[in-house]
C-alpha cells in the first residue's frame, strides 16, 4: 500500500509491503540524475546492501558503511559523508539513499539537506522504529554536545520504502524497542488502535507479517496526519513527543549507547502516564492499562541503581522542547487523548520519576 | 523603503534606508522569544555592535565576535556558534542576528537553519555586496574541502535591515567589490539600469547616499523578482550566477583569502562577456562596454602571473552548478539578457580565460 505525505514544498510517497525492495523499477523511478550515494551501517549492509546495489546497477553507485549505533550520529560522521560525496564528485542532482535504522535515516537526511544546499534522498528504513517513526515527518539531525538531535533540519525524503521483510533479520531487542512508538501513536490519538494492540501484541511480537503490516500502516497514518497539520512542530505535532522529553533525559544521562531510543521512549511513556495520573488528568485504570501493556511484554527495563533522579529531571531542562525557559510536556487526559502543557513544576516531574522507578 | 520577498514557506521584508537601525522598535518587532544571539566580526563590532546591543537591552543578549574574512566560513566556526548557543542555553524560540557582511550572513543563516532544526534569524548586512546580494534569496552556507558553499541550506531570514549609513565605514576595497553584483544585476535583466550605472558610476563610488539607495534598491528588486520565480535554483535563478562559476574557480585556485568575492565576480563577469562574444552570442561593442565599465573605475585587477589557466578551467568542473557532468554556464546574448547553457566545451572556456587575461 502507498501513503502520501504532503509537506510545505511538495509531497512524497511511503510504500509499505512485503518484499517491495525487489521492485527495482519503483525505486529507480525516484532517482533523477546519474549518481547515487548509499549510506548504511555494518549490520544492515551484511543483509541488504548487495540487493540494493544490484537494483541500482545503471547508476554511479558509491557507498559509505558506518558502524552501528547511536554514537555514530555526530557532526564528524556528517562531515565524513559530505567528504565522501565530494571525493566521488557527486553533483547537485545526486540522490542519497539511507539504508538502515533511525540513526542512518537521521544522518543521511541531514547530509542530503546540506550537501550543496540540498540534494534528493530516499529512505529505506530497516528497523521497526524507523519504519513507524523516522520515516515520516522529515526530521533529520545529529546529536551534539551530549544533546539529542541538536543540529539538524526539516528535510523530507523524496520517497520511503518500508519493506516489512527486512524486520525478519532485526535483532529481538531492536524489534521490541520499535513497539514503543506504535503504542505511543495509539495513546495520543486512537483508543481503538490501543485496544487492538492490547489484543494483538503477542502476534506482533512474533512478527506476524499481516499484523505487522496493519500496525505499521496505522502508525504511519497517525503520524502522517499529525505532521501534515503541523510540519514544523509549532503546536499539535508536539503530541508525537509523548514520553520523549523523559526519554531524551534518560539517553543524555545514561549515555546514548546504553538504552536504545525505543527503550527510553517506552520508559518515558510510562513516566508520562504516571505524571498524568498524579496530576489528576488520567484515570488510575487507564494508567494501569498503559503500564501493564508495556510491562507484560517486557518492553521496559529497570533503571540502573546508580542513576540520579535529580540528574534526570535536570536533563529535561535542556531539551529542545523548552520554550522561553518552560519545559513543554506531553501528557495524557485519556488513552487516545494527548495534552500539551508547560505548567508542570520541576518537583512534580521529579515525583513522577520517583513513583514510577520505585513503585512502577 | 520596504521590499517584500515571498518564499516557499512564507515571506520576509527588506527595509532599506539611511540610519534605519536607530528605529529599535522595528528591529525588536521581529524577535519573538526572550533571547537573541548576535554573530558579528571584529571590524563590524567596533563600529556597530554597541548600537545593536543597546537596541536589544530587553532581551537575553549573547554575542560571538569572529575574525574577519572568508577563511572563517567553515564547519568549525559553524560548530563554535552552535556550541555557544548551547552554552548560553538558547532555546528553540531564540533569534540569531547576523551583523556583518556576506560571510557573517552565510554562516549565521546556516547556524540558524540547523540549530535545533531551525530557529529565526535577522540579517543586518553591513557591506555593499551583502546588501545587494546575500540579503536576498535565503542561501546560507560554509565552504568545505576547499570548495565554495558546499555545505549549506536555503533558509531565509525573518527580516533584513539594510542601513546605507553602515557603508560609510566600509573600507574602499570592500565597497568596490560590492559594485560587481550591482553591475551583474543590470547585465542579466535590465539594459536601462546598466546605462544608468554607466552614467552614475562615479557618484556611486563616492558613496552618494541617494545614488546608493537607488542602486541598492534596484539590485534588490531584480534579485528578489528572480528568486521569487525560482527559489531553489532549478532554472531561471541560475542567471544570477553570471560570472560566478569563473569567480569560484578564481577563489578556489587563488585561495579564498586572496581576492574578495566581489573582485572575483567582477573578473568573472568580464571572462563571461569575452566567452559570450567568442561564441557569437554577444556583440563586440556590448562586450567592450562591459569591459570598459569595469576597467574604467578599476573594479578589476590583474591575475597573478603564477596562476595556471588550466587549473582555473579544471576548478570549474567541481562547481556546484555542474549537473550530470556538464558545467552549467551563464552567458549574455545582450546587455540585459542572460542565457543558460551547458554546451560550452572545456577548450572554449580555456580560450576565454586566455583572451581576457592576456588581451583584456
Amino acid at each position: 500500500m502507498i501513503l502520501s505525505i504532503a509537506h510545505a514544498t511538495g509531497e512524497y510517497s511511503i510504500f509499505i509491503g512485503e518484499n517491495i525492495l525487489s521492485d527495482h523499477k519503483q525505486l529507480c523511478s525516484f532517482i533523477k540524475g546519474t549518481q547515487v550515494f548509499i549510506v548504511t551501517d555494518k549490520n544492515v549492509a551484511s543483509h541488504y546492501l548487495s540487493k540494493i546495489t544490484a537494483a541500482l546497477s545503471t547508476f554511479q553507485r558509491d557507498t559509505i558503511t558506518l558502524p552501528s549505533g547511536e554514537s555514530v550520529k555526530t557532526l564528524q560522521t556528517f562531515e565524513a559523508i559530505i567528504d565522501a560525496c565530494i571525493a566521488m564528485q557527486h553533483h547537485r542532482d545526486t540522490t542519497l539513499i539511507a539504508l538502515g535504522g533511525g540513526v542512518i535515516g537521521d544522518i543521511t537526511g541531514f547530509a542530503a539537506a546540506c550537501y550543496q544546499r540540498g540534494v534528493s534522498w530516499i529512505y529505506i528504513p530497516t528497523t521497526l522504529l524507523a519504519q513507524v517513526d523516522a520515516s515520516i515527518g522529515g526530521k533529520t539531525a545529529v546529536n551534539h554536545g551530549g544533546l539529542k538531535n541538536f543540529i539538524g533540519a526539516f528535510y523530507p525524503p523524496s520517497a520511503v520504502f518500508i519493506d516489512t521483510e527486512t524486520l525478519i533479520t532485526l535483532p529481538d531487542r531492536e524489534f521490541r524497542a520499535g513497539i514503543a512508538e506504535i503504542i505511543k501513536a495509539a495513546l495520543i490519538t486512537d483508543a481503538l488502535f490501543f485496544e487492538w494492540l492490547e489484543k494483538n501484541m503477542s502476534l506482533l511480537l512474533l512478527r506476524d507479517q499481516k499484523i505487522l503490516r496493519v500496525a505499521i500502516q496505522k502508525s504511519c497514518e497517525i503520524k502522517g496526519s499529525i505532521v501534515m497539520q503541523d510540519e514544523k512542530e509549532k503546536n499539535q505535532r508536539m503530541i508525537l513527543n509523548l514520553g520523549h522529553t523523559f526519554a531524551h533525559a534518560l539517553e543524555t544521562t545514561l549515555g546514548f549507547a546504553t538504552w536504545l531510543h525505543g527503550e527510553a521512549v517506552a520508559y518515558g511513556i510510562c513516566v508520562a502516564a504516571t505524571l498524568s495520573c498524579q496530576l489528576g488528568l488520567l484515570s488510575i485504570s487507564e494508567r494501569n492499562r498503559i503500564h501493564h501493556c508495556l510491562r507484560q511484554h517486557n518492553l521496559i527495563q529497570s533503571l540502573p541503581s546508580t542513576i540520579s533522579l535529580i540528574d534526570l529531571t535536570r536533563a529535561m531542562q535542556s531539551d529542545k522542547k523548552v520554550k522561553s525557559n518552560r519545559t513543554q510536556l506531553i501528557l495524557l487526559s485519556a488513552i487516545g487523548n494527548a495534552v500539551i502543557t508547560d505548567q508542570v513544576s520541576t518537583d512534580m516531574i521529579m515525583a513522577a520519576w520517583q513513583e514510577f522507578s520505585t513503585l512502577g
